[in-house]
């Protein structure tokens, strides 16, 4: 790489504490974009975003619309015939509850030990701001950047991104470019890189059980009528075997069978699954037969209840027959299977499995990702590569993910483009969960891995 | 019966409206016994019925305590040679949730069309105030009572008496009697008797599943790690088969074989099943192959998941995969099943069916009450017979409830007598539901009933 990419990076060094500050500012803004109730936060968080784009001399910044869910773009186009680069990222959050669980309080950040402490440290605030400080740095210090640059944050990732189809779409002039790159991901450990290949799909559903019209009393009535609750367990007990594999008819219809050089991948990647239970805390594994934990993460579509309720649980007993039980599904998806057709074919199974007595009702949820693989020689994949060479001293690992980033295929899709998920949290940074932080380094680091990357995509293009 | 035992009729119908009143009083306090927030709630119902027992004319009333729960003691004892006859009720109420369910305020009672709704009016807080109001009558129109007469009401009901055994056992002196009745149940319809036979027993369980020991992100970590919910449901699946059947080893072992007669009996009740289910709200009855509903009900055991929760059931969607899901199990248990043996029975196979990946804990719950039969011939039956026939101007059915009150056997085993259900509430005024009502015929029906009854049980007394 050029001698001279470095020269912005005593402008970051220099301003460190200020960065943690503005950060902490970010942070302190609630925005869950799943609770109506901190809608105005997610309004807020946008506005901040949107200011502080001004700041870095990012021009055209706006705050737009996706639904009821703001955005913001600015963009930097002042290279004619340079390619033009996407850089994506999200300024919403995960829900913090259960709060009691947390040690800190979610939404006012405490920097302890080298690490800020918040919800949305890692995921995806602390990640997103960091290319924005490395545009800033490239400008102040140069007065220009390499390559055409073009950002979009969204406030909807954590809920899936419903309303965004339409939006890219929509503009989809604005946002068009040569490459993007997404904020939103993290490397393998301090000191190795990670360049994920693949991200799973995921659809999502919600079955209502129905039973007695008014909960009864389970004595008076228990064993004349069905109780919604048993009925829920029983369904939810039938979508798996004793395999650990999906029990619904074709489910794995159009998955793509991993081939001999995906599985040897995929295993060159270190996995200490002692150390991995520890950090999860389970004494065994478990999952679909036939297949490794991290085929069965990575590679592996999956069924998962993320939640279930009915009845009464309150303390003490309440000898209650429930009107309604119900439950919250997801299922991760692997190419080539599509999000609609695989939740049609749940719910049609559900509904036909419905046991005698009640009436079962499943809802599709907007919420929906196509899987992706982007294609290892991919000039933005080499471009992504040189830089986490250059910064860890050795080839990143080729990873595939379990979660899910709708945007990625969305970008494919609408703006015929491949992303890379370039993002610098740590994987045991707790996002989704109690005591989410990110480390103040991978936050420098992030800074100047955008600012090696901008550099690297010019010489990429202008070699080419 | 003799012809002057309508005496005392007057004397009630001239102050229903001020009874009316006092019922309202009573209902407005919220005495849940199931919530430690309503503790003193039910400290106040206690302080209100021993009140109302001195205005009765009752004597020795006072405030009592069974563990943390309040009883109220009272008794009228001048007829030295007669009778002593125990009459039983509760002053707690089950939780009013789901509050939004209810049309009217729950805790603020409201008279309508001749009902009288707010959570406690049939259940049981109307019928146990009944017979103090037919004492008072009896009392302020004779000077006196032709029996000896205690009075025991409890704070603890609706979490099923958990320390009413020890209770019973310390003051078995002061409630020695010659039989007893109970002020919790119901009749027929507004012109059926309905003399309870049995009622069930009960045991309680609370069963939790612990996976990962925090809360992961389902996207990450799904197909790794064994998720408490399916983990759950599962469990709780097995706990049937396909024909109804409880499928926990050994759990019918106790159960007595219903006789060609015991058959013929409840068959004899009538029982619309059209109807019955437009009353519930479903389509078709469910439960145990082989058996009535009425059977189902009243004379084989059952298992009911009361309550179930776990991940997330908020709006929206969080791709959690929990640390944890629990469900709250109760068994309604006939002749002669016992409660522990069989709550640890279900226990254990719970344990043994633990699957991969996560550890499961089963707690028995104090909340346990033997099942129960009074033979039919009993004098206590008969006197409350005559006084049915006298009222309705029919024979009563004789049934077998589904519902437990643990008080039965335990005056059986601690005081060595039975107990005949006499209430005056009817089926369908929702007890433990949304909208819970009393009529108030029912009410006048049971201040009447048991001004009947003290005089029925004088004279098959002094005929013996």
């Amino acid at each position: 790489m050029n001698a001279t990419s470095r020269d912005f990076e005593a402008y970051l060094q220099a301003r460190q504490a200020d960065f943690v500050a503005e950060l902490a500012e970010f942070l302190s803004i609630p925005s869950v974009s799943a609770a109506p109730e901190h809608f105005g936060d997610v309004e807020r968080a946008a506005a901040w975003v949107a200011e502080r784009l001004k700041k870095a001399g990012l021009e055209h910044a706006e705050v737009l619309h996706a639904g009821r869910y703001p955005m913001v773009y600015a963009d930097w186009l002042k290279v004619p015939g340079a390619p033009t680069v996407l850089i994506y990222g999200h300024f919403d959050v995960q829900p913090a509850d259960p709060v009691e669980a947390w040690t800190r309080p979610p939404f006012a950040p405490t920097v302890v030990g080298g690490r800020i402490y918040a919800r949305g440290a890692s995921d995806d605030k602390g990640n997103m701001f960091a290319p924005i400080l490395a545009l800033e740095a490239l400008l102040r210090t140069r007065g220009r950047l390499p390559v055409n640059v073009k950002l979009l944050f969204e406030g909807q990732e954590e809920i899936l991104s419903p309303d965004l189809p339409v939006f890219v779409a929509e503009h989809r002039e604005r946002l068009a470019c040569d490459m993007a790159f997404s904020a939103d991901g993290w490397q393998w450990s301090e000191t190795e890189g990670d360049l994920r290949m693949g991200l799973r799909g995921i659809c999502a559903l919600e079955i209502t059980v129905h039973g007695p019209k008014a909960d009864l009393h389970s004595g008076v009535h228990g064993g004349a009528v069905a109780n919604p609750i048993h009925a829920l367990a029983a369904l939810m007990a039938g979508l798996r075997d004793a395999d650990g594999r999906v029990a619904v008819p074709d489910f794995y219809r159009e998955v793509r069978a991993l081939s001999e050089e995906e599985r040897r991948l995929i295993a060159a990647v270190p996995f200490d699954e002692a150390k991995y239970r520890v950090q999860v805390g389970v004494e065994e594994l478990a999952g679909e037969t036939g297949f490794t934990p991290r085929e069965r993460i990575g590679a592996r579509p999956t069924l998962e209840i993320n939640g279930i309720s009915g009845g009464y649980v309150g303390a003490g007993v309440k000898t209650v027959l429930p009107s309604t039980a119900s439950a919250k599904i997801t299922c991760r998806l692997v190419p080539d299977q599509d999000p609609a057709v695989i939740a049609a074919r749940v719910r049609d199974h559900l509904v036909k499995q419905a046991p005698r007595g009640v009436r079962v009702e499943v809802e599709i949820l907007p919420n929906a990702g196509h899987p992706y693989l982007i294609p290892m020689d991919h000039p933005a994949n080499r471009a992504a590569r040189d830089v986490l060479v250059e910064l860890y001293g050795r080839e990143p690992y080729y990873t595939r993910s379990g979660g899910s980033i709708p945007i990625l295929d969305l970008f494919r899709r609408e703006l015929g483009v491949y992303t890379v998920v370039f993002g610098f949290g740590l994987p045991d940074e707790n996002f989704h969960g109690p005591d989410e932080f990110l480390r103040l380094s991978s936050f420098r680091l992030g800074q100047l891995a955008y600012g090696l990357l901008i550099d690297r995509i010019a010489e990429i293009s202008a070699s080419a």
